[in-house]
Order: C-alpha cells, then sequence, then structure tokens
C-alpha cells in the first residue's frame, strides 16, 4: 500500500493534478483542460475520472490520505472558490462540498499560490525559513505570505492578493474589474502588453514586430530576451521595475527573509532576477537593504502548484508537525 | 500591594510612561523629554528617576510586573532600537540591556505601533479580532500588522513599515533616506508639505498663508478643516487618497477585518476617516470591497503607545493567555 496525497492545481487553462508521497515525489500525475464554462459538476466528474484512470494504472493500491486543492481566489476557511477572475465559473462555487461526492477523503483547499507557499516550505527553498514570500507570475500574479511559518489567510481566508495591488489606478485594464493591478504588468500577460506599448513608443528593429497580439507569447519574448533582443530586454527592465518597487513596499510591511519567484517569466533567470534584485534594493526601506534575497522558486522545474496542494494534505491533515514553528515570543 | 506594568513610549519629542493595571488603568503616568542627542545612559538615568519619583507618590506600594517599551524602529527580538531616523541615537542601542541597570525586571521592547496595535487587541477596539491593521498618523506614520491574533514581527523583528512604502520614488525627501515614502504625505509632517504644495499651486484665499514652515501646525491644519477651509481640506482629501490607496494594497495582502487609524491627525474625525474609507474602497481588490472596516482607534483619547506597551507585559509576560488565539487551521 503506498501513501499518498492527491495534489490539484487549477488554473485557467488546465487542471494538472499528481498524488504526491510524504518526500514530495510525484508518483502519478495528470491534467484535464479546466474548460470551466462546461460547469462544474461535469468538470468534476472529469476530473475525478481522470485521477480514477491513472490510480488504476499504479501497480500498486494507493491509500489517499486526503485531498489538496490550490485555486485561484479559493477560500481557506470555506472550502470554496470565490468570484474567480481568471476562471469561468460564477459566484461562490463550494468545491470541497462538491468534489466530497468523488473522493470521500479529508480536504483542504486554499488559493494556489499560497499552495505553492506550503510547497516552498515542505519540499523546495523555504525548509528552515518562517518568514518568505512566494510570488508566481503565470498569466496572471499570485502570492503566498508566511509569517511565523504559518500562511497569512486573514480574516477571511482571501488574503495574498498582491496581484491586484495599485501600480496606477488610471492604467491598464485588470480582470477583477479595476485598473492598473501589478498582474497587469509584472505576468505573462503583463510583459506582453509591455511590449506592444515599447512597440509604440519605440522605432527599434525587432523581429517582435512580426507578431499580432494573439500570437505573442510570453514565453517567445522570453527567448527574444535571452538572444540580446531590445525590445525584449526593455520590457523585462520594466516588468523588473514595476515588480521590484512593489516587492519593496510587501517586504517594508511583511520583513521576510526571501521572497521567492515561481512561473513562466522566472525561466528568464537573471534577466528578470537580478534586474529585480537591482529595482527592489532602489526603493526598499533602508534599514532592510541587503538582507532579503530574491531568488527563483526551487520549485521551478517540477509541478510547484501540485506539490504545495500535497504538501497541505501532508502539513494540516495528517501530520500537524510537518512544518515546524518556533516559539517566536521574545521577552528579555 | 498594587500590581502594574509599567509601558513606556519613545518618541522623537517626549517620552512618555505609564504604571498600568491589568485591566488597563493607568495609575500613574508621566513623561520627560527625549532629547536623544544628551546620550542614552543620561537619558535612561533621567526616565528611571522620574519612574521612580512618581512610584514613590503613589499611596501603595507597587509590584512592577515588567516594563514594556514601544519605540521607532524597535527590534523585538533583540530588544534593541535600530538606527532610528527620528531618534538622535546613532547606531543600534540595546536599550533592553541598558535599561536593566534601573529595572531588574523582565522586559519587552517593539515598535512603538506594534505596541499601540497589541493595545488595541488587549484594551481597545480589536478585543474580538484577530486580523488587523494599526496605523498611527504622528510626526511620521506607524503601523501594526495583526495575523491569526498575533503580530507580524517577520525574520528580523523590524516588519510592520508601512510608513516607508512608495508613493512616488521620485518624491518628498523622507527621514529615511529615500523619496516618496508613505509618511512624506500621510502624517503630520505629511499634511503640512501638502499644505504647502496647494498653497504654491493655488490662489484660494486662506488664512493658512499667514504661517510660515516652522509656525504651521498639523493641530492647526485640521481646525482649519474643521472649519471649512477650502486648503485644509483639499489637503486632507489628498492625503486620504493616498492613505486610501496605500490601505487598499496593505489590505490585500493581509485581508484584515478592521483597520484602525490613531493619532493626531485622526483628530480630524469624518474629514480624515470617511474620506479616506471612499478612496480606500476606490482602490481596493473587487473581492475585499464593503468587507474592511477603517475606524479610529478606541484609544484615541488615550495613552495607546503606553498603554500598548503596558499591554506587552501582561500578554507577553505575565499571562500568554490574555490574547486568545482560536486555532484557524480549516481541514474540511
Amino acid at each position: 500500500m503506498t501513501e499518498a496525497a492527491i495534489g490539484i492545481d487549477i488554473g485557467g487553462t488546465y487542471t494538472k493534478f499528481g498524488l504526491v508521497d510524504v518526500e514530495g515525489n510525484i508518483i502519478v500525475e495528470g491534467s484535464i483542460p479546466t474548460e470551466s464554462n462546461k460547469g462544474v459538476e461535469s468538470y468534476m466528474a472529469e476530473l475525478s475520472e481522470a485521477i480514477h484512470s491513472k490510480m488504476d494504472n499504479y501497480p500498486n493500491p494507493i491509500d489517499i490520505k486526503g485531498v489538496g486543492v490550490g485555486a485561484p481566489n479559493g477560500n481557506y476557511y470555506k472550502g470554496t472558490i470565490e468570484h474567480a477572475p481568471n476562471l469561468g465559473w460564477e459566484g461562490i462555487v463550494p468545491f470541497v462540498d462538491l468534489f466530497k461526492t468523488h473522493f470521500n477523503v479529508p480536504m483542504v483547499l486554499t488559493n494556489d499560490a499560497n499552495a505553492a507557499a506550503i510547497g516552498e516550505k515542505v519540499f523546495g527553498g523555504a525548509k528552515d525559513m518562517n518568514d518568505y514570500i512566494v510570488v508566481t507570475l503565470g498569466t496572471g500574479l499570485g502570492s503566498g505570505f508566511v509569517t511565523r511559518g504559518k500562511l497569512i489567510y486573514g480574516h477571511d481566508g482571501l488574503a495574498g492578493e498582491l496581484g491586484h495591488i495599485n501600480v496606477d489606478p488610471d492604467g491598464r485594464e485588470c480582470n477583477c474589474g479595476k485598473r492598473g493591478c501589478l498582474e497587469t504588468y509584472a505576468s505573462a500577460s503583463g510583459i506582453k502588453r509591455t511590449v506592444f506599448k515599447l512597440l509604440a513608443t519605440n522605432k527599434v528593429e525587432t523581429p517582435l514586430r512580426n507578431y499580432n497580439y494573439e500570437t505573442l507569447t510570453a514565453k517567445k519574448i522570453t527567448e527574444m530576451a535571452l538572444e540580446g533582443d531590445p525590445i525584449a530586454l526593455e520590457a523585462y527592465d520594466y516588468t523588473a521595475d514595476i515588480l521590484g518597487l512593489k516587492l519593496a513596499d510587501a517586504a517594508a510591511i511583511t520583513s521576510p527573509e526571501a521572497i521567492f519567484i515561481f512561473g513562466g517569466l522566472a525561466k528568464a533567470g537573471d534577466i528578470l532576477i537580478e534586474n529585480t534584485k537591482k529595482y527592489f534594493e532602489r526603493y526598499l526601506y533602508p534599514g532592510f537593504k541587503g538582507k532579503i534575497e530574491i531568488k527563483l522558486s526551487e520549485l521551478m522545474d517540477r509541478n510547484a502548484a501540485v506539490l504545495g496542494s500535497a504538501a497541505l494534505v501532508w502539513s494540516e491533515i495528517v501530520n500537524h508537525d510537518v512544518i515546524k514553528v518556533p516559539q517566536q515570543s521574545k521577552v528579555n
């Protein structure tokens, strides 16, 4: 009998899942299109079938200890997904309650970036840290803030919306309904918008002029930046400037030991990380300068959100002691 | 024998102290000028003498359970005051170690706004809250962030520097060495700078034109705003706009149940609070709109920082259970 946690990462395009053992090995994995316009119940039936089918093909019987789910706008306290702008389901989806009809095991659900943050602690680079931030640069920008070894959930279970802090209240339209949110600049879709802005304001030659808005991808921009394309590099610099500024603001509030960056844009490596560090240090409260690391997530080439969702099961359902929290009270 | 905690609030101009019982009654209080240019040791001798002298005049003998200290740039983990821009002491002052030669009792030291935040929980409006923010608008802007019922101290004990998040990196010079920090706009000194900017850009008649930079005070601006002076009102509107924006950003990160505003500027009442709420809601992540209160501190007319410093003694030294923290883990 193999013990495993099911980790599920619900993204705007795909839902990924994996069965993860207590050491962080993904023993089975797969994905289905999210296609949330199909309706929640048929989506869940398809997801459940995909997981069961993978389990059936696994050589040993599997003892499922629980299900961890990471989803945009996931509400940890209620097990719901609430008004997620990047998913097609309207209103409040009682995800955990509905999914129990497919897997009758303990479940825990949170924001996808919160799940990645727990993954960083249980399986990644934050093993010995109690105060850190994980930022995921995907289609949008997600974040998980950990302090005293625990996620900040806030009063309603929805904390960690760094992607929606304000860069320019009159700026770019955001899926959330506001304008100028950080994720309209610092994300895969944000950097594409920046390239289009730069193509409009500069006359420099670049193959990027041959792409229309539908065909240009962040992956292409990253490739071009790594080849030295001036517009792609300037787009990364612009992104790093805004991201560095807002990370400095976040750090002023929570004073983390490190900020881990995860996601497609981070594949640009130093072009993103070193540039972001430069601006971060420039905008940081002087008392904090030189004390906070900005680094790539150690789960970069792994399935961080699936690992993180599964880590939630191992840390919160199976064993509350997976995450060690020191007593930080300081009486002199 | 009366049991009391000594609460000390070190400000740029005055150091206030009080002996506070477990119910939050200040049984003895006083103050000395901080005059930090005199040197730490003579300052401490004077402070100790002032406290002892007040105690000697109290009719009953007092059993001192501990000393709580709130100070700008107070480091909770180390008991030190580090490079405080608004105090004259240079470098790192080992406050707790030095003050032990005067009072040999348990001591706890933190940022003054963190102390005010604990005061709000133990003696004020946050009694039933576990996730809230306290913002103090004094000469500068201080903040204490509470999540899961505990202060966010960060990896180094220095978290909560909301006053130094960036409004405009090319903006107003700040005491910290940067430019455009929030406290150069939203504070007693910030609103004075705003009035001078408005006097320069507008031609409207106002008695405020009769004050020079040295004689104009935030108190005067508040009085004029309450009397309807257009420049004073516009200065409050400008302040509320910036403060509302940055509180919306902070709320997006920690999702608090309420934000408590304390300090001189808050004496403008609705002119500050209602205006700040209006802008806060405008800039807030839509998922959070209408769910977060902005309100005056319930310690407004009391000595919040002294109460907060004393509250630290009652909560962290005498009785770890003064602050009740529920188990917030949510496994469905």
